[in-house]
């Protein structure tokens, strides 16, 4: 029965059908942001929703089936099981939130188009070596929002009034997002020396943030180039092989002269 | 006679006559927006437009008669065949903008001068490479520009009113222009937690952005790399494929001393 | 005695005490930002401040009366020094200032955990390679803060009244926030030419910044190439010293042989 | 005559003098900018300039006396002869222009040191390989300078109203400042289908100016690469050739070998 399952899910017929469901619901998620759609089929829209929701529950429920625990060892499952499982979540209150969010299922394409799926890997892959210099501009942006507020917190409550609101500024600054005509030239009517404070706040986070990229950069061409040039080493490395053995071959064919000469 | 005319076309007299035409269109359809050079001379310049078209007009005629259905397979020549034929349709209605996209003529050059045509060539090849993460980044749109429109829809329907204008705007939000004074700082007003909504949007699109930048990079150092190494390999290969040869030669006079000492 | 100290600032647990101490002090100083916490327990949050000071304060001692003046040759301990002598001096007057510079501290953390230390050495030895450059955007800066002081001061005293604000009017056009809307278009009402002045500025700039990047992204490959390259080298160069060596034997072998011949 | 004058050109002492004028040349026109200063010793000021303008003069003058002709051969030579040169023209009517140019005589210490001199070499030298990259980017800019003045110039004269008006705003949405909030947005409320002019723009101009980078980027990093493949393959190169020599040894000594055995 599990295997007869098993074989089910993993037949790309039902990848096909799965994908083709979750892109049905894109085009209907979709359509229940035009009013017109929403007044003439809204109904429509809504039990059809309702229906892939539980095709896409009856489709976990069949792979948590057959790979038990396994299940939550690949993290696109837990992720299908987020998307799927928000939806079923009673949504009272923060309704629209919660509505708005069941869109986060068309990821689940991205998991199951293989060309994407090797994109989103290599994303995520350059992520941990990105992890002692993200934990950096997490500090410079703390001890950067500490600062601003303690010294502009006063003057301009709006923009530095608490750490999270001057995080949320020095993040904008960060982007050059009219760091100078919106915030700085505004801030030095008040303090003339604020430039001492953001010029080198953007030079330092900057040159941070570029040296990330270069490290990306660096790191994915040294495995381009360490692959080429392995392939390059142990071509050199076989033509040398040969040498060898021929240059062996050699010394046995005179040992072996030596020893007819010596009879 | 269809040999003649493959020859002259073929030959770098016309071609450079060909460019000479297109520059003189350049300047006549760049001076047509000036309002002075029109009230003096816009008769002349009307007519020297139409000779032009139908001087192109000839020229593709002329290539069509020579390579038939092989006229098709060079893109230059179909884009040829469109910014010529939109001149020849009837320019009723929306008159302005078809007389507009004349100019678009002017592009043809790239196709006729051969570093041009190199250059163009080379980003034309780059875009295949890129198809997956743009892909990718269609999606994160759509996804996004979804939640956009049903959680900020109502209040700003100017930006959000529907999934057209909430891509529009959050394109502009991902280029950086004016995202937080001009947009999400009136967006917090309302909804005082719309960061969580941008700024995870403005990492991913950014980082997704960065590594398409960072692929073309590595697969246009590769591919120069792989160029260069192929030469060093092939040098000392043949080092190798000398040494060898070395190696055997003296194998062979070993045999022969070895059958001499034999005999 | 100062074996036993040397060997307890030097031993793992003392290094932890000090980052959770620092970290202690980040969330302290923090919370001073927050009135609700500064009303509930303002004194508690001053007093902690002092003792962690005085932590601090024999923290450096002790290690001041162990590596004597071997202390000023770490980097990392004058920037200790630096950032908790601050807090000693008296905070009359410009105030508040010298108390939001008592968060720096927190930066100490950076020369604490290994994996940042080694982030920010990086991008601090990145910073000499940078020099010429650097040199070249200054007098750069300088030659066009004079220009734009002559030319526009008269008119536009806010952003080019004198040499400073002429550059920090520069900076931001070299960011490009605003250059356009912001700067140059009110510019070019009084004076129609100022294009010529800004757009040679921002190409310069950005291109000579953009070369700045490059240079770091160079050298950055360079060094990791140069490592891989050595090894590739190394590992060729002693298959060829094999060979070598196979080859001498087989000459020694040859002289044997000869020399039985000869015999 | 001339060669005790070209001794003394030569002289590091003379290049140093010529530096330190040039410095000084750099504070005058500096103090200036400084009203008080023009208050209190703005003759002195004048005085000064004249004087060290005479110096540069002579300077040059004595140059173009040893060097002659190839006097115009050395770029930095034609640059000094422009920059003393404006100084000498009759300053009436556009006077302040051309006494707000008299500053670059500063740029000539980028001529004088030899670690900017290099760094302006390598810029400079980046140029030529952008030469066909930059034409296509001037055709883009021609053509869609041509269109927005046709299809925007009759209802927003002051960006789209003259092919150069549209060069420049084209430029300013480039380079992304305000282009959506100052110009697409404000354009899509007469013409609500202007984003599909702008978008492509926006893409293609991007996309190719991102690639002239990956393209210096590419180049400056295949010069380093080849310079140190060269270094690499020389020495297997000379291994190589050692081994060979040893195969030749051992074949000479068999091939005496096998005389001494005919005998």
């Amino acid at each position: 029965m599990t295997a007869r399952l098993k074989s089910l899910i993993e037949s790309r017929r039902f990848e096909r059908l799965i994908t083709l469901l979750i892109l049905v619901n894109a085009v209907t998620l979709g359509l229940e942001t035009v009013p017109e759609a929403m007044a003439s089929f809204g109904d429509l829209l809504g039990i059809a929703d309702r229906l892939l929701l539980l095709a896409f529950t009856a489709e976990l429920a069949a792979r948590f089936v057959v790979y038990r625990t396994r299940f939550f060892h690949d993290p696109w499952r837990v992720f299908d099981l987020l998307v799927v499982g928000i939806a079923w979540l009673p949504a009272t209150g923060n309704l629209s939130v919660l509505r708005a969010l069941r869109i986060l299922r068309v990821f689940r394409m991205a998991g199951m188009i293989p060309s994407l799926r090797r994109v989103v890997g290599g994303l995520v892959a350059a992520l941990p070596g990105m992890g002692s210099i993200m934990l950096l501009l997490v500090l410079v942006f703390y001890v950067f929002s500490v600062m601003a507020t303690k010294l502009f917190g006063q003057s301009f409550p709006d923009w530095f009034g608490s750490i999270p609101d001057s995080a949320y500024t020095l993040f904008q600054v960060m982007t050059l997002e009219s760091w100078s005509m919106g915030i700085v030239r505004p801030v030095m009517e008040v303090y003339p020396v604020a430039w001492a404070f953001f010029i080198p706040f953007i030079l330092c986070t900057t040159f941070t943030v570029l040296n990330l990229f270069i490290g990306i950069i660096v790191s994915a061409m040294q495995s381009e180039h360490d692959a080429s040039a392995t392939a390059e080493r142990e071509a050199l490395h076989s033509d040398n092989a040969a040498i060898m053995q021929e240059l062996k071959a050699l010394r046995a064919e005179l040992a072996a002269l030596r020893d007819a000469a010596k009879r």
